[in-house]
């Protein structure tokens, strides 16, 4: 059994799912000691994240750094009953190695360490610094006190990051035939609108929230807040939830509330399509409230960059497909690194399966990983 | 302690929330018994109702039959320690008698009662029949096994009624100042619209009914559904529930539901009003289900009809008062006996307070009604 796919299987037994780390961090960390990096341990509230780096110190003119991401937590299995093979027990068939977090994203956290750890062997006086950051806070809900924190700490002690490769599975149907130079950013609201409650039969002496939101919602459902760009896709923007009504057939509701996103690029800002929607509201006279949430801006890494020319090259080179540079999909912890003026690319392996039952990755996708995680080390600190 | 009060009293006592009479008909058909009454007792599932008459035999040239309509069921009285007094504890205060059902409406029946009672004393041989028609199920919320089973007997059985005076609580301010001559009927539905569940991420691969469902909400809402006429106001349609989503702000939902609600006059018909709802939403391509219930068609007492014109005259020289003729409201057992071919009026007390903590009847209307019941008895059977 190789390298990887040992340490795959290992990670996967253990029940990482969020915010559990399940030992994982600790396989790891013990891994990439004995390897020769500094481990820091960041622990927030009830998750661990952990920064590794190899090289010289983190000073001025100490060359580039590189720097790997990823998450040992994984979504919970469902019922167990529905998986062909016990979601915690890695498990072959057809080439595929089947378990929860095989694909999201197990397999690229082994194949980054796989890849490290070779690295610096063949190389221990890399140019710059190397380094892989680990969270198990990336699939809650929230992720508080996940690579959100970590970005805050980074940015207060100064810590500097040039590159980022992130793993999460960003391909299609082969290794490395997509991957994604950026994200769009995700705003959310909780609109809630007042109206009168009343009897159905004296509508005259009620107002119906869900009759004076409908001309408001109509008009937000059909707007075109943007024409996309070169890099990102037209903002799309979503009612999730819409509730209004006691249950009773003869009461008009006092009140209606919506939960609201938008997904968005760098062809509107989060100022922009927050002032457009109270302007449609404020226009229709609704008497509402809107409580808004920006769980991430939108970031792109654009052509040219050195990260981003790099990770091209090496898909073309060493899987034999030109990927796809995309901006779409959901977001990333690559959000929160972005920021701090990284340049930042995720690769990993095909995504179909991910947050399914019987998720699994291709036996020959993730045998071929460390050599493309390494190619990158190689060809930025060789 | 007037008969009226002392009768009203001894009803408010019985905690009879519906579907209980809690001896409310026991004891009122062992008086009307006493008083010369035949007293048929409908039992249908759990409800008890009555028909107690008095005179001519139910036969062809028997003479006119008027009866008298009732309910001795009451609303829940909600949590006891927000009233001023025990809701089920009569209790007069400043000229008022509190309690459930004081106005809605065992101060009517009470009243009808001793009507009555006067009535077949004064003239034991009075032409035609009088009677009472009382249920435990009007104010639940389907009233299925009260006057609509009743009626279905009437039907079936071939029982003839000429006029119906129902006791709802009809009056604005003062007793008589406003009678109802027709009722408008209700027509409600249980919308399901169909959409494609998906992440908000992805909205190309997703369908979401919130949107789909935008423009034809605010088309119905906006829509002018007749213009009424003499006898009725416009039709009113209220969308009273409207739920979808997950809970989850990155799930576009599958499904949406809603209920919606008609109240409608003579000026529409329950088909037109169903066709032209369901035309509006094939319009904007809904994949919809639609499952409508008809509770009640409208129903009207025409001016000139024998019964109006009497109550009308009887509100005028002994309330002094020129009563509005309305059929505004919700909707009351007089929809199910009024399809037989009976002319209904509907006169009770003010109804400021039904339905609420400390429901209340003005004693001076509670000691008038009993002579007002039994003017219209005089005038048409004396």
């Amino acid at each position: 059994m190789s390298d990887v796919l040992e340490l795959t299987c290992n990670l996967i037994r253990r029940r990482s799912v969020t915010p559990e780390d399940a030992g994982c961090l600790a396989l790891i960390g013990e891994r990439l000691a004995r390897a020769g990096f500094r481990v820091e341990h960041l622990r927030y509230g009830e998750v661990d994240n952990f920064w590794a780096t190899h090289g010289l110190d983190n000073e001025p003119g100490a060359g580039p750094t590189l720097a790997f991401l990823g998450h040992v937590d994984v979504v919970p299995s469902g019922p167990e009953a529905a998986w062909h093979s016990p979601p915690f027990e890695p498990t072959i068939r057809d080439g595929l190695l089947y378990g929860r977090g095989a694909a999201d994203m197990k397999g690229s956290v082994a194949a980054m360490v796989v890849a490290l750890e070779r690295f610096v062997a063949a190389q221990p006086d890399h140019r710059g610094r190397v380094g892989l950051l680990l969270t198990s806070d990336e699939e809650g809900p929230t992720n508080l006190d996940g690579v959100r924190r970590v970005a805050e700490h980074f940015r207060a002690t100064g810590e500097r990051i040039d590159w980022c490769v992130v793993g999460e599975p960003s391909s299609k149907e082969t290794l490395g035939d997509l991957i994604r130079v950026g994200r769009r950013g995700s705003l959310s609201a909780a609109l809630a609108v007042r109206g009168v409650q009343g009897h159905v039969a004296y509508p005259e002496k009620a107002l119906n929230p869900i009759h004076a939101f409908a001309p408001a919602l109509a008009e937000l459902a059909d707007e075109r807040w943007d024409e996309g760009n070169a890099d990102f896709p037209p903002t799309s923007f979503q009612v999730s939830n819409l509730n209004a009504g006691t249950g009773a057939n003869n009461v008009i509701p006092g009140a209606l509330s919506a939960l609201i996103n938008f997904r968005y690029g760098t062809a509107s800002t989060a100022a922009e399509l927050r002032a457009r929607t109270e302007a449609i509201l404020h226009k229709h006279g609704l008497d509402h409230a809107l409580d808004w949430n920006l769980s991430g801006e939108p970031f792109l890494t654009p052509p040219g960059g050195v990260l981003r020319e790099t990770v091209v090259a090496v898909c073309r080179d060493l899987c034999g497909v030109d990927p796809e540079q995309s901006t779409g999909g959901g977001t990333s912890d690559g959000r929160f690194i972005a920021p701090l003026g990284v340049e930042v690319v995720e690769l990993g392996p095909v995504n179909a399966s991910i947050h399914k039952v019987d998720e699994c990755v291709a036996l020959d996708a993730l045998e071929q990983l460390p050599a493309v995680y390494r190619a990158v080390c190689e060809r930025l600190l060789g």
